[in-house]
């Protein structure tokens, strides 16, 4: 059955990409750098028909191989159905600008490294495709590499999931969700499986007990058929599996003890955007529509990908503009006002940024992140400067450095998945560019 | 071979819907009237999960299937692949208003009828889901019903040609296409079809001589080839014929001579858009945007459905607002001026004004439409006002009377989709209208 599901051609496309490290097997593998990969001179997607061998497809899983991905990540919604997220009409909210061209010339030592490199050119290490750093709420920085054009959206990944989170807590404090209530109380559906006796606390932050592996080296890892049930391709007719995420969620099986430990594991992002769906009557893109999008003065819709009934993937699925999510990032370092409107409650905000629980974190074994929490679906660095952040796989970030007053978002689109792979070139690099504002004030 | 493709679950969703008349077979089936079909209140897709009878499905065709069909034609995305058609950044132009209630009250006899109705009513009747008049250049009526918003996006169906005709015309007159040229000259994959020996004019005014039935009874039809081929979902795997527009188009079989005859035939519109493609190294996608969309300040993006390859389908495939809708009728009424800016060149405006040949017209024998012609995409009433308009099955249209300094555009969902079935409810209805605001002033 497994060996079935992997040799169909429509299957195997999966969503699988959009939470994990597809790349993991090909770590080892030297691949173009950024100025060889770049998606516009590598041509992707031009002639009427383009080059057969400029054309990424979805069904065959290439758009999501590098470096074809490069060019992907910046089209979505080309390669399948999507949910809009309605910015209403209206004028945006002005973005004032305030350039310090000397950023690119700040120099960090990466980690693991020795020798110090600039700003400018850890966005090549990192195959950034967009960055802007706000400063005392103002744009201080703005670049557009790979794909992305001001006016163009780009997959978030995982930073889709602080979306949720940032809904989730919004609700817990309005008093339409109770973290302290088990899961099934909320969903029924998921009763039998490994959320019915977990608390919306535990979900909100990864700290439930699953027997969910996102290994994609392993055939009978569970993340394949995760994404096979939210591929919203018609599914094979020998396929017998769950057919949405919702379809899907049931069926995941517990494995030690809730409360224990932190387990990033994408599942708890789509239990919670289920809750939101359930207690509010919308989906999460009409929720977050409502209650963030079409308030914060954003330029420009945004959209999440779909599983085959239409649900918003709310692990993974969020596509939106670079300023856009600067305006978000703003928003949350501003404790949820935007200009004078209290759009989130500040006690969700106070909430994300007193963490999660440190002990519970350090099971997970991240050496990258010694000390770190997290808390509603945010990391929370407990670096000096109490800096938090959103984190998406090949280097989707939104950096929000509350004692420099500083926002940084990046769009990236890095051969390799895993954070592990950006850290080393980002974490410094956000450090060093704090400490400079901070001078500079 | 085409008992295979039909027994296929995947191509028998089709994307015929756009162009023609799916609903042909079941014409004199009794549907639901307009309330009693409301998309809101049949509550589609509410719910998380919705109930399993409230998913209108891509893959089995059921989105399409009439009521049903009411809330898929305002969330086409949600259903497919889509590439974005940007506004850019930045304000909205204005739409100034001065709305006139006594339009609900204006009567008119529908064609073939005794008794008088309202225009309220004859909104019923065409089942509308969104109304715009604008009059000397202002909003004085605006309705959304079904499942529309103001801030949607709806299905223009074969309204879309005309954005792929204005678009031809306009590069005709900036010199980039040549009307007398062969189709061939631009498109040499179309040299042994029947646009080989045709000319770029007579693509444009559809007086092509096609071997091309759009008759939906008839499964030996071109048209189901033509919607298998433009189908962005996988192909089955025993599928052997073309798998992209562009892949469809040259298999073209030609039928008579060129230039005799008006045939209104989808792919015409899709060879205009491969020309415009070739001639710009842009999708037409990105020309619409560049050329009209960023510039007339709209409210909000709009968006193209897609083939597998992401070729944007130029017959029928936009999706737009209303109010956008609007704003570019009040465009092509103004002569290609928005504002101070000449967008689109007068003498564009003027081709299509001057209207096609009335001789070709009349020996498509269509009953209501007498002394019509065809031009540039556009259908040419010739009636005392030098009334035009842009059509699309489901009771899709942008009605131009330049004499009476008004533009209707309207988005339906309609269960028959000729507008044979709208224009008596439709067509005098505009004419009294126009009336009304010629007196009105």
């Amino acid at each position: 059955m497994k060996q079935t599901y992997f040799n169909s051609s429509i299957l195997f496309t999966c969503l699988a990409f959009i939470v994990g490290d597809i790349a993991n097997a090909q770590e080892k593998t030297k691949y173009l750098n950024a100025e060889q990969s770049d998606p516009i001179k590598m041509g992707w997607m031009v002639g009427s028909p383009p080059p057969a061998d400029r054309i990424p497809r979805f069904d065959d899983g290439s758009f999501f191989q590098f470096p074809a991905l490069r060019w992907s990540v910046a089209h979505m919604r080309q390669f399948m159905p999507t949910i809009n997220v309605s910015r209403g009409l209206g004028s945006s909210s002005p973005l004032e600008t305030n350039i310090k061209s000397d950023i690119d010339k700040i120099k960090f030592t990466p980690l693991g490294e020795k020798k110090s490199i600039t700003w400018e050119e850890s966005l090549q290490k990192v195959y950034a495709d967009g960055v802007i750093i706000m400063h005392h709420g103002k744009i201080v920085y703005e670049k557009y590499l790979g794909a992305l054009t001001v006016d163009g959206q780009h997959a978030a990944m995982s930073v889709t999931k602080s979306f949720t989170g940032t809904l989730g807590i919004s609700l817990v404090q309005e008093g339409l969700i109770d973290p302290t209530k088990l899961v099934s109380e909320y969903i029924p559906e998921l009763q039998n499986s490994a959320f019915g006796d977990a608390t919306v606390r535990q979900v909100m932050d990864m700290t439930t007990a699953l027997q969910f592996s996102e290994d994609y080296a392993d055939p009978n890892a569970e993340i394949w058929k995760f994404s096979a049930a939210g591929n919203p391709l018609p599914k094979p007719k020998n396929y017998d599996g769950p057919k949405t995420y919702y379809e899907y969620l049931p069926t995941v099986k517990k494995k030690g003890t809730h409360g224990e430990a932190f387990g990033y594991k994408t599942v708890n992002s789509d239990v919670l955007g289920w809750i939101i769906a359930r207690v509010t009557g919308k989906t999460i893109a009409e929720v977050l529509s409502e209650k963030i999008w079409k308030k914060l003065g954003t330029d420009q819709d945004a959209y999440y990908s779909v599983d085959a009934i239409g649900t918003p993937f709310a692990g993974g699925g969020y596509n939106l503009g670079l300023r856009d999510m600067a305006r978000f990032g703003q928003l949350i370092l501003n404790n949820g006002k935007a200009g004078d409107e209290q759009i989130i409650p500040k006690s969700a905000i106070d909430d994300i940024k007193k963490g999660g629980d440190k002990k519970a974190f350090a099971k997970a074994n991240y050496t990258l992140l010694k000390g770190w929490s997290y808390r509603n679906m945010w990391w929370i660095t407990n670096n000096a400067n109490g800096a938090f952040c959103a984190r998406g796989v090949h280097g989707q970030v939104i950096y929000i450095d509350p004692k420099a007053d500083m926002v940084i978002v990046r769009f990236a689109s890095n051969p390799v998945a895993s954070n592990a792979a950006n850290d080393p070139y980002s974490l410094p690099a956000y450090e060093a560019v704090a400490k400079y504002l901070i001078k500079a004030k």
